[in-house]
């Protein structure tokens, strides 16, 4: 096992119950030995769903469901494991896929249809679905509100902490809640992991609305985190509205354009960005997390692709794993994405320390002061291409010899 | 100084002399001490020349100077320095670029416009141009014909070994000679490092014929090897045709659809292949050379993205480290590449040994096989996606430790 990331946070943050969701974790033993790996999440009658998934052109078989499943815009229930990924499984792979949401809504009372599913762990092995039929019926007995963090933990693979974040907002002046869990992203031994967030809400959206917040909110957020540039064939982030806060008075948002919808999405845009944080901390390997901020760029599309060349130049990250300022890789980094820049106008910095400026070397860089920035455990990585407005940032790790450790020595 | 890599050949190969191709080399203490660090190689009048860049967007002073005066289309001499890339250097890298011009074709006796230049090393330091007054004239009187593998010595940054390859081939019954050098791809510690190749023959070719005969050729050779995905901002392969065989009766080739370019262009792309996989061999940290097929993709250049692709995944690249078959990280790299792929009509072979099939692991496959295949100093890694007739191939290397302590571990 793994110790945990330097960058951790302190503790699992309190995170409120919310009305409408209770979760159960057990022990199905897909692959791991001694831990929990499956979760169960009920949710009340009537609770809208909204999802996206990886843009791989080679999905798991529980992402082609739940993309199949969406266009009813209602969940009574979603499964989760850790252990098996079910990618790359062929037919048997649907076929466990089916069993799993056949067996969930026999024990949970509803619909194949209702039940949203995901899996994380190794690729090419059959998951034994048939496992899930020994704890259903139990989890389903053992649900309760409030319980994220057992939660979180049940969908980990190689992550080295739990990740959960809320966030309490109003509508109407009526407190509504919003909690979400994640799991790790970079593709992790043995085999490939996964980023699963699932967000859950009491808040009384229509599906449509629920998906446009969802579509829109990671953009900025689990869109903007890159670990090593490679993608899983899994990756999953679903959202859940129960909308029990009507119950409190508080009325349904059928539009995405509704004015009293703001204040919720500011909320849940902070779970979002906050959850998608933790994934970037918790990368392979990684004892440094970097933010990688361009300005100035023709637009703001540009400014994204140039941070994410930055993001995954694996000499920028090694550099940065180095405490090495290495303004050179940067440059190249910018030169290779592709889009408009001009040598002559870049600026560079480390932690708010200019080190080149207008296509050379700062004269006026101070070297000592900027080694002892790199030092720390977050690193502000800003270029300014000096040619027009567009702004972003990305969020990354390091690239360090345990990533490499993590990735090919386990079959020595 | 890092330990020749394992893959490298077991000598520098023998290599003929080119009529009207002289080199010299010396050290200008740029800033290596105790080796060379520029070569002189002067060219007959008349010299045709033609060259590739790199796409960066951010070019060395070099690369703009190149490019520019290839509009000339002849070529006196060329002047390559090693540990210093002039590279972001603003003002100072354009007037450096010129006082270097001026010093060599003074002592050549030439125009500014007819040296041809190249720098690899460290970026955003100034090149001290001025150093090259001090050897120049010496070089002029030293250079002597096929001194290659000094030449191929002096170019090199963290390369492990020197690059050369040769073919003689026949025009009009007459042999004819190419002779190339290269150094490392790959950013190499300190800083960036660059592919720079330079292929040199006595054939007649007019510039377009050989501009020509380049930008094709590099399409399956140097354009289809990848270290890291990173990009230098002064890759540069220059090619010279000094036109000497005229002299021994054959005739000038002035359009590029001469049928009797033929044989010179598979000895020409047969050169340019051979330095490419050096190039590949002398990855930084490599262990393993990797070849990876693509076929049955849509199109070649679908091919050539879903091989590229696999060739940088992080995670792929690390399993072949760990002498892992992990076919799950060449699917989830097909995935990625955002070409049309169908999951179920995929199969990979490793080693020749067939590992997945039709969306699944492939019932047949002796584990045992594979890893005494993987633990091979080359590996070739073969997908075919059943869609289509598009076939390509690129070489890489795997990604080790090394590779980041030679990126990252400098500053320690």
């Amino acid at each position: 096992m793994a110790a945990v990331s330097p960058l951790a946070p302190e503790r699992f943050p309190e995170m409120p119950a919310i009305d409408g969701v209770a979760v159960a974790t057990a022990a199905a033993g897909i692959r791991y030995a001694g831990r929990t790996d499956v979760l169960l999440a009920l949710l009340e009658p009537g609770t809208a769903v909204a999802g996206v998934f990886t843009k791989s052109k080679c999905p798991s078989a529980p992402v082609d469901w739940c993309r199949g499943k969406l266009k009813g815009g209602k969940a009574r229930a979603l499964v989760v494991n850790s252990g098996n990924a079910n990618a790359f499984t062929g037919k048997t792979g649907v076929a466990a896929v089916k069993l799993t949401a056949d067996i969930a809504s026999k024990s949970a009372g509803c619909k194949p249809a209702e039940i949203f599913l995901a899996s994380t762990g190794v690729i090419g092995e059959p998951l034994p679905a048939e496992k899930f039929s020994g704890v259903m019926d139990d989890l389903v007995a053992a649900v309760q509100p409030g319980r994220w963090e057992e939660a979180a933990r049940a969908i980990m693979t190689t992550d080295t902490f739990p990740k959960g974040a809320a966030a309490v907002v109003r509508i109407d002046g009526k407190p509504v809640t919003i909690c979400g869990i994640a799991k790790g992203a970079g593709m992790i031994a043995p085999d490939m992991a996964t980023m699963l967030s699932f967000v859950f809400t009491d808040a009384p959206l229509a599906p449509a609305v629920l998906q446009s917040l969802l579509t829109k909110g990671v953009d900025d957020t689990f869109n903007a985190v890159t670990i090593d540039g490679d993608t899983s064939t899994s990756d999953t982030l679903l959202a859940f509205a129960t909308g029990a806060a009507a119950k409190r008075g508080v009325a349904k948002i059928s539009r995405a354009s509704d004015p009293r919808l703001e204040p919720f999405r500011k909320g849940f845009n902070r779970v979002l960005a906050n959850l998608a944080e933790q994934v970037a901390r918790d990368g392979e390997g990684a004892r440094k997390l970097v933010e990688v901020i361009v300005q100035g760029a023709a637009t703001k599309k540009a400014a994204r692709k140039i941070a994410m060349s930055i993001a995954n130049s694996p000499l920028v990250k090694t550099a940065i794993a180095g405490e090495d300022a290495n303004w050179g890789r940067v440059v190249m980094a910018v030169g290779k994405a592709g889009e408009k820049a001009d040598r002559d106008k870049l600026s560079i910095w480390f932690g708010g320390v200019r080190v080149a400026h207008k296509g050379a070397r700062d004269p006026g860089y101070d070297e000592a002061k900027v080694s002892a920035l790199m030092k720390r455990p977050e690193i502000e990585l800003k270029v300014d291409l000096g040619l027009g407005k567009g702004r972003d940032r990305v969020l990354t790790c390091d690239l360090t010899k345990e990533y490499v450790a993590i990735n090919g020595d386990y079959r020595s």
